[in-house]
């Protein structure tokens, strides 16, 4: 099968790290296909770059030539999702959701580390609205900002793992989710400090879309997400 | 003082309309001055739309060159508003929010009586996200579209009026909420038939604009609605 | 238009002071008339002294002769409200929600900082029962009784403002309400010292009672706040 | 030990029905005394005569001239029980709250069958304050008014077993509760007629009392229910 | 009346130690019925050793030859209760759920202070299916195994004071629940130091048992606690 | 890799549907090894049965003797998969977790169609103490028990289709949750009658499985999860 991975931001060496994530975890038969948006911000880190972002993934999403099984938004906590699950037909599954369900089997609560501060309210909004937030135990920052994340690898780890360790021993987290979808190679050091189950959101993600295929189950069409109604749409750039 | 109220879709009658029910509560020193997006659906009913029309006000604001004391954005159950409050210094008011808050002041619940059926999943997310949906009784749909609201009032007075009273007599609503940006001059009829007080959303927000603005207040700046960050953003219209 | 403000407490010069921060923020056609109970206690810290404020605000309301467009009942987490508005055909505002549902359009969450511990209990229930507890970040008290407030408004501000900062800092609010119907001339100092937007509640009740008879608006009467049944009743002053 | 059992209105063949109910079920020690308000409404049935009853209760109860080991406030869905525990060492308890509980031990979820459909909205109020209201299942007005129950008590029966089918079939409640001071008598007809257990918040609150007392537990003091403060306080009879 | 007590481990001295803590509340006409599993766990602490003492205890009470007129299951946080409903007929009362309906009549939150730091979710989630956590402030756990309460009586009480003031001081808690079955003599101890109110679920559900006999009270068979359908069942040891 | 699948009944009929479902949709190199309890109920539809249950697919789980990737518990509502999460390293799946979690991914809301009334309680339950029941619009018995499935699937279609039909209808499901271990023969005639997706619990849990196994995740051993501690454990059959 094949699998769209779409970036949220415009930073291909971020979209080359997702890829890489999901080929890591991918089944012998998926092909891993990623995607940079045609605009957008080069990291999202608030609402107006995330309502852009959701524009951005749909346009190139419905642009992108060629067949597909299934599409991953991998950016954690970001609008859109629900505009694609309209246009598209096959499974769009997000990661902050999948990330969100993967660990609610691993232990009793889970808690999210993610960058700056300001991340944490969209991420909980995402959480709420997908029915996954009763079992999250925290949403904590680690106050490294998307780009730092590639540029200070070592400053991130200690800051994540610092984050880490307080939500296992305060708020009784027993999972850790890595909050952004830069975070991948990062896991398994957390993992080796913390000593509790990490989740990568985008490699979560892949063994989630490639499930709904397997078990071949798309999006209900009948009422949120049936297609957008015809009519005059200006502006949306692959129109 | 002046409150800049956009409309979400790009039909400048509809525009015209919500200036129109905006003008008829404004005090007497409030110029209402009304914004058609550039781009975007002739009416935003889903979530690839609404998405649309998120990015299509914000951008619409912010190439708005004048001064101005409050922004009102006038689509029922839309996405964007945060995205405003990131961008601006001034209040931001969204008229989902608006009737619900005001609607709790006047009875124990409310109901919102909106268009078609996709429309009511969004609406129930804006008012759960904003802290809003513990006294929402119900959101029912009255079946017609938008556009419909415009082309067929006779009919759609009496969908909304059976839906109206299905609301207070089953679910126990004390208030009806009309859920859409166009349905203002239908507000008399409702309340002569059902009996209870009902808000329509541009209204209620042109008050609680006004409100803000009297009493000096405007958006927190300290995490959620911090302005954007520094950074590379592209295909932002306005920028 | 003519807005009864109702004190809670026995004591005159706090409705004074209520009637100072209501008129500083009333717009220019609008009369603010400052009630004060005929009977209760000289403030309000607990629930006997609470439900015999809620007998008596009502009781100098019904007496009150005169006309009016709305009353405002001026003391923070209070019971009572539910009969004035079965009482009374004009809308009723109370100051806990008034400052509740202003401070949701400022910031993603907000705490409340009040007088005593004991205090906040009843402040939880009240926003709870008026279904705008999900965005309280926290209700956190200053350790000021109500009268110390008056008598030492500097050692008031600083236990204010290490609560403003604690609830920012730790609780994640964006916004701060002031939990009393006493502190709206401590607003400006706490703004000064916290960066954050603070709410008066009295304050922000004048501006909902104007917007709720500009825009026509009562209380529906067709269930909850229906008028009393037509009973013998004794012993409420006012009858 | 004796237990004051306080009706919430000011009809005495009400009081004495309680007394009645409470006396059917107390232990062989047990002194039920029976308390009737010196001011107040005949019948409570609504927010203004349920907080006049508030401080009603509270004057009878204060008033009492003797011993007494706990006091049950026998009003369903009535204001005023915090006051009384902040006024009173000894265990108080409101019948809304026993029934609730005592049903809780009987089934997976309860029903609550009143009076007036006003009457509705205080007993959820009631019961979402007291953390009771998670397994209640619905409130169900059966149209009777209080006195209507005395004066017709055949067609009590009939509306009242019509609603509890209804909530036993359609809300799926496994238990009924009686909500009203005066319904003991019904109790056995409802058994009969519908087949599940009913509860009677008099008699439950007996059995609660009795348990308390011999448990010799009573009230926390420490926070929300700690004595009034000292301070000056007009209008409250019993003062 | 009698009641069966069923402890839910094989420990003896336990048994012992909770009909004492029984007998010490029980009203005179009350028989305490000690029962021990015939296998299971010498303490329960944990899922596995909880499903095996839920079977153990219906297999006990099942075996059990007289009559009686009420169990208790005198186990803190552990499963089993809903099954022992389905096969008797009297009532059942899960010390968890007495403690802590019984907390609620006390102040207006209960926190409960158990044994290791594994039990707390246990409890936690019993407290949710009951319908009785709304207003628990929290769960916290002293460190001390089952078996070491018995063991280093000293040592568990300053560890469970110090944890029950951290829940009054920073949970806000207004009463105090002992979390474990054989806790019961620590309680005075506890109260003594705390100054709150202090709940032994043992002794709760004596009272709560001997209320809903003598209220003729007993578990709703129309659905969720029906007797089990006949059909073939092997391995329950009692059967 | 090897999954166990675990039937929670003894009847291998149901066993072998089971594993011929999980099968269907498991990948190439996944082998399904199915596992029937060597004691409790021939169907499970009550608390006394699952418990049961419970200890018996420990049992069957713990005597398995080979080696194994991943446990699914295929009873739909059932006790039991804390208990194997401690008892196990490897990740354990439960079908009613699974179903739930992946209907999410595919609508705004899901109903479960499940077997006789009584199972609904179960259900619900499990749903919420896994943190996934907020997006769960419904729960719906057939009224057909677990065996008539097997025995009347003519009839057993009709029944689950009606049901499943008012789910998408008056409850606003957007997806359908097959909520029975042996209904997954019928998801394609339930998917052609109704128009949404339909999941099946076992298989939706063999893709979760495989997921996890592939990620190299398994359940966190931190607190709740943590391996019993040595000590006497009597009656365990498999100890």
């Amino acid at each position: 099968m094949r699998i769209l991975v779409a970036n949220v931001n415009t930073t291909e060496t971020m979209t080359e790290g997702i890829a890489e994530a999901a080929r890591a975890v991918a089944s012998a038969g998926t092909e891993i296909v990623p995607i940079t948006p045609a605009f957008g911000a080069e990291s999202c880190e608030g609402n107006f770059e995330s309502y852009l972002a959701a524009i951005a993934v749909m346009d190139a999403v419905v642009r992108y030539d060629g067949q597909y099984d299934a599409v991953i938004q991998a950016g954690y906590g970001e609008h859109g999702r629900e505009g694609l699950q309209e246009l598209l037909t096959v499974p769009v599954v997000d990661i902050t959701e999948a990330a969100a369900s993967t660990a609610m089997y691993l232990g009793r609560s889970y808690s999210v580390v993610t960058t700056l501060d300001r991340a944490v309210p969209l991420i909980e909004d995402r959480l709420i609205l997908a029915g996954l937030h009763d079992r999250c135990a925290s949403v904590r920052s680690s106050g490294m900002s998307v780009l730092e994340l590639e540029s200070e690898p070592e400053r991130a780890i200690e800051a994540i793992v610092a984050e880490a360790q307080l939500a296992v021993d305060v708020d009784r987290a027993e999972v850790i989710v890595l909050g952004c979808g830069g975070m991948a190679e990062l896991k398994d050091r957390v993992v080796e400090r913390c000593g509790v189950p990490v989740v990568d959101g985008v490699q979560a993600a892949v063994a989630v879309a490639e499930g709904l295929v397997n078990l071949g189950l798309s999006t209900s069409k009948v009422r949120t997400y049936a297609p957008p109604r015809p009519k005059r749409v200006t502006g949306f750039p692959s129109r």
